[in-house]
């Protein structure tokens, strides 16, 4: 871990709010205290060209985006993040840019209270890349994977859906606190955030949990921008919920008595039930009740 | 996390020899087992054409390379490297150079036994970047910081210096044993693995234990690389085992008793006492006696 990206970090570490680290960055690690429970790793890199584009969007909301993308994986699992670490590859030597993009990680990593505990910063003639990696650690109720709904389950989602290359998928809220307030109510049998699109990633937790689904197409909650962007790509809003990648709200399956409580007192507001699991196949069903394939079409990653 | 990389990483955790991984990729997050002692987190990024160029050395090559300069953080603090995450930037979707990455970095990692247990893998139309993150766990002994050097201190390297371009650069083994070897054995008051150069991390561990060092020219283990390359560069050897980068073999501090007892009775081949700290300043001393000033030079990072 280089020495400048330090500098930065070390004088925000210094601070009372983070008991877990013992040493941060100036050493070759960064030394936390031990967790008490299983301890969480995610990792995901983003880079210019693919994930944003940084003359448009501004090297800050690039480094927001790419710290809440891994807080959002911890959310997934109903974990509390701990600490991140990040490293980057700057386009060149532009100190403004890094402590832009520092700017932006912290903007929402403050918000979780996950302090930035090491780092490797470079330059290059080439475009932008960030790779955060961060640490959770699991609450004690246990972590919530995909492979545990149920037929019969009743399906969740935390938020509206659709549209979020207009904005959403840089400026989205990591659903943990969501998450954990979700695991204190009710039992949540399979989670994950969405990231592919509604579809696939509800193939995902099916394929997982060897199970089918059937969504309510009404019940599915279509955000403004679904819409907006209908208009100019003549695709149905809701085809845009269902596929769109990105939206980053989480998409769960509890029992329907779970469900019910979940309906009646809700923990939070913005969340929908939009489907229940069935015993195989994808379906959507209209208005009318008639059920339809559903294709888990949905953002293709680009190394398949 | 996605799943293509999930898959082969997968195949190789579904083995016994990794207690520690509860739920590997898959899942949004892997899951260890916490750690009884302190948590360690170090992160590395490397890039093609800065670290290493692909089309030379081979994708495989440049794997190893970036978990083993990790692994070497690890062993810098004396502690046990216990999982890695790697996150990559492909530069074509080639089934093919990511398999070798992947072997490359297997290579190393399971040579210390650290399982991979996440990832994400992605492409973009420009040069490979990989990035990986090791934890690693603390010993009984507690992790070694480069702060605590004193003055009287002697001062170790664990290998020959200089000249790691022609190749020790890439085919370098982290001196992870080495580190656990010498905790065992003595106290170690400081130490780092040497990355920038061998006067320019000298001045490191001086700057942060408050303390200046003397090395004896004629002490410093000089690689043949370090020879080999003095015949086009026109400079020295010495020169070169002073500030070359890349070494990573470990600098450390220890006391004159503990010293004394290496050389003694070396708990492992290759130890050499270089040098002693002093009060303050950086020194070269010749074979006459006489001292002249060192000069902290060394790989300068890109980002300065």
């Amino acid at each position: 871990m280089p020495s400048e990206w330090d500098y930065i970090a070390w004088l925000r570490l210094r601070t009372p709010r983070y008991p877990r680290v013992i040493l941060g960055p100036g050493d070759d690690c960064a030394v936390l205290e031990p967790p008490q429970r299983p301890l969480l790793v995610t990792t995901d890199m983003l880079m210019d060209g693919i994930d944003f584009v940084v003359a448009e969007v501004g090297p800050r909301r690039a480094g927001r985006k790419a710290m809440a993308a891994n807080l959002s994986d911890i959310a997934a699992m109903a974990a509390v993040p701990v600490a991140a670490v990040v490293s980057v590859a700057l386009p060149q030597r532009d100190g403004q840019l890094a402590e832009e993009l520092y700017l932006g990680l912290r903007d929402i990593a403050d918000r979780f209270h996950v302090p930035i505990v090491g780092g490797d910063t470079n330059s290059w003639p080439e475009k932008l890349v960030i790779s955060v990696t961060v640490l959770g650690e699991a609450t004690k109720h246990g972590v919530v994977r995909r492979d545990g709904a149920q037929v019969g389950d009743w399906l969740f989602v935390t938020g509206a859906l659709g549209g979020s290359i207009l904005g959403h998928h840089l400026d989205f809220t990591p659903r943990i606190q969501e998450a954990l307030r979700l695991q204190e109510c009710v039992a949540v049998h399979a989670m994950l955030d969405i990231s592919d699109g509604l579809a696939a990633d509800l193939n995902h937790i099916c394929h997982e949990s060897g199970c089918g689904a059937v969504l309510v197409a009404e019940a599915i909650p279509i955000a403004p921008a679904a819409i907006e962007l209908s208009r100019t790509s003549h695709k149905p809003p809701l085809q845009h919920a269902l596929e769109d990648g990105e939206d980053f709200e989480l998409l769960f399956a509890v029992s329907p008595e779970d469900g019910a409580q979940l309906l009646h007192e809700p923990p939070f507001p913005g969340l929908y039930k939009i489907g229940e699991c069935v015993s195989s196949g994808l379906w959507l069903e209209d208005s009318t009740g008639q059920r339809q394939p559903l294709a888990p079409r949905g953002w293709v990653h680009e190394f398949v």
